[in-house]
């Protein structure tokens, strides 16, 4: 089995790329299982998300030592979790994020806006999450709240979110080149799945806290969100900050699915560990001196 | 074997906690195992590491739901990490810190004051920095260096940093008081074992960005350094923040036993799943009609 594991080449980053144009999500199965190998499931996705973690660790560290060394230059990477409740924002981030040095990430979870954030535009608490050189920011919703509950709730005029597409598209673009490599992903949970997993929540009283009767609120306008979230898929979808479509009704297809991305992504950074910035031979000397 | 170690009691907050009184920091030995059963070693401790891994994520969850549900009264706790270079700061988070879910952790790693910080009372960054309603913060050193560095490099006046372990003792008293459990660990590292991290460190290219030669300067002050330890550990050691001694020369004995630590503190604070706020009945009737 191992030995077929590394035979298989998995490039994940082609399997859930959404191509440019217009979007259809019911054309997009939420129990699908792209890029995973014929024949394979649960337990062979169990297995690579265990498998990738030692290369996951050591390149998150090449990326964090990038960070110290050479703050100005080095990298940072910013993964963008959105979906409908249960769509496991928590769940990747706990079971993928969670492989890698908790030092060398950054989440930031993004609720209704505070009294300070209401006061600046909708971008301002957004840039301050960006992550830092050599980190990893995670982002448990993002500017996309603000097209997405803004819209469908009715919180601004439609001129307002209307005009945010091109503005999140400009910000973007500008993260991008100011060295944040950015993987959005719209984790795809189906109504039924969703209704299944509200209702595991009901039902057990270890998991009451995570609901709320808001959530049947954001339930009953499921398809104004879905087009909600066709218009996002569509219009932010660039070059430089893609989407990525992770069907999510199999938890240990998304764990796996986020972590390999994840992966793909640190992996084309070419990351070097960085070169010492000073004399190798002199310390030793002073240090066996120090002994 | 998982039969045995079900049922050997470990106590590690016994084993660890560092007495009230006069401090000789040579009476405690580097490479000792308090808390570990007679005749474990390695192996067990990693082990009994892996083991408490489920126990602590489920806790840690409680009190995570804890913060959600009522931040006014939800627990805090407070891990204190302090100790000379190569002690293990950074392997205690990766390796026990590591073990929970990212989402409820806060780590903040005090480095030399900004100019902004300067400008303010060596508290000010720390108060800002203690960890939110339900969340495990995180110290990477603390307000310890403000009498450890401080005092042996001579960056402020003798009565300055004299006068700071009471400033330091009134300061984690009212924060345990407003909800914080305060767990301070003294990663305990001998001069010979930071000689061989240290040569390892200029010997992997893989290492280099580890390394400063402020190490060096660090390590030739090494005599003062230990006398500034002794006294904080006799100065600022009280019952609501008390000190613990982690013998640091053996990596494995050391993150099993912050784990270990960290678990025992969240089990003394007996917490259960947070109430529903919601009619749990009423809301499964009305997901059964969005179905």
């Amino acid at each position: 089995m191992r030995e077929d594991c590394g035979m298989t080449k998995i490039d994940m980053t082609n399997a859930l790329r959404l191509p440019a144009g217009s979007v259809d999500l019911a054309a997009f199965d939420p129990r699908a299982t792209p890029g995973l190998p014929e024949g394979e499931g649960k337990e062979d996705g169990y297995k690579r998300l265990a498998e990738l973690d030692a290369e996951l660790s050591d390149l998150q560290e090449r990326l964090f030592a990038a960070g110290r060394s050479n703050p100005a230059s080095a990298p940072r990477i910013l993964l963008v979790l959105q979906g409908m409740d249960t769509s496991g924002k928590g769940g990747v981030i706990r079971k993928a994020v969670g492989l890698v040095d908790p030092q060398g990430v950054q989440i930031t979870a993004f609720k209704a806006p505070t009294a300070e954030e209401r006061q600046h535009d909708f971008l301002w608490r957004i840039r301050r999450a960006l992550p830092k050189p050599g980190m990893i920011g995670i982002f448990d919703r993002s500017q996309y709240e603000d097209v997405l509950v803004a819209r469908v709730e009715g919180l601004v005029e439609p001129e307002v979110w209307q005009s945010r597409y091109e503005q999140i598209n400009a910000f973007e673009q500008e993260s991008a080149e100011s060295g944040i490599t950015i993987i959005k992903c719209f984790l795809h949970v189906s109504r039924d799945e969703q209704a299944e997993r509200l209702q595991e929540r009901l039902d057990d009283p270890a998991k009451h806290w995570k609901y709320s009767p808001g959530d049947l609120i954001t339930r009953a306008h499921w398809d104004q969100y879905q087009a909600a979230y066709r218009d996002v898929l569509e219009r932010c979808n660039t070059e430089v900050a893609p989407w990525f479509v992770v069907p999510a009704d199999r938890k240990w297809y998304r764990n796996w699915a986020v972590a390999q991305l994840l992966l793909e992504h640190l992996r084309s950074l070419k990351l070097e560990w960085p070169e010492a910035d000073f004399d190798v031979t002199e310390q030793k000397e002073l240090l066996k001196r120090l002994s």
